[in-house]
């Protein structure tokens, strides 16, 4: 008995991709709450040269539907980055999660050696399936959901961290 | 062919952890070339009732140790959560790489089903070991691994993502 690559990845990506959608609904009621304009955070960063909340979300959404696409052997779908609003981030948080699960154990799985090539600061790279998903995709997109929650929690968003995880 | 319980956990820990020294290493030249003094750094935070950097390091080495213990079926070893220092902090991350480099492949695998419980706000929660690493070990570590690059990154250290997800 082992995991799947389906296992270890579609469905932590949708259900990060979800905690990560209700971590947005929370930051638009402070906002409101604090009659804030939302677009104060969705241009918040935690670094003048880090990227804003709205590019977090891009990020972490290609980081997903990318691992995902390439997993199975199919194209990436192509979202335009043109959110700018906390409406338009959960719509493609919700598009994000709309072609994941469209995404089938059968086109995943038997990919652990599947060769995965990444263009990564203009040079091609290259990676075995697993560790591909173990090494970069997962890790990849960690890193951009909780640096959107870290932004939000930053700028005095009341979130903890079982907001992140999820309900067990 | 799928990923062992053992290749989607220890290895996985190990190389972050490995990439969170560096990213100290960082902060502490940082700090001596603009001559901080580093406890600024170690005791930083995002938000008053965020952890400091410090005890993100704490957390995500008890993450790691604890999902490796628990998955091995073993004693979680117990480290006293003292260090206030970039040099104590990178002996806190090299003890628990030590530790997950003596659990064995044979000891992890065939966890999936075994039932891990844990004491979340008070409450016992079980889990089936696949579930625990998937949804809960993995994803906290991250989280405090991502946190506290972001505390540095936040604090001005020049730090990129290529330093989180290392090098191919």
């Amino acid at each position: 008995m082992s995991i799947s690559m389906y296992q270890a990845s579609i469905p932590v990506f949708v259900r990060i991709l979800g905690n990560l959608s209700t971590i947005l609904d929370k930051g638009l009621a402070h906002a409101e709450a604090k009659k804030i304009d939302p677009s104060v955070f969705v241009s918040a960063r935690l670094a003048p040269d880090m990227h804003p909340l709205a590019r977090q979300i891009q990020i972490a959404s290609d980081a997903a539907k990318g691992a995902a696409a390439r997993l199975a052997g199919v194209d990436v779908p192509s979202f335009p980055d043109t959110e700018t609003t906390f409406g338009e981030l959960r719509e493609r948080i919700a598009k994000t999660v709309d072609f994941l699960k469209g995404v089938t154990p059968d086109q995943v799985d038997g990919s652990e050696e599947r060769t995965i090539t990444l263009k990564i600061r203009g040079e091609d790279v290259h990676f075995p399936g697993q560790a591909f998903l173990l090494f970069f995709a997962l890790p990849n997109f960690f890193f951009h959901v909780t640096t959107a929650y870290d932004i939000l929690r930053h700028n005095g968003v009341e979130l903890g961290k079982m907001d992140f995880l999820g309900r067990p």
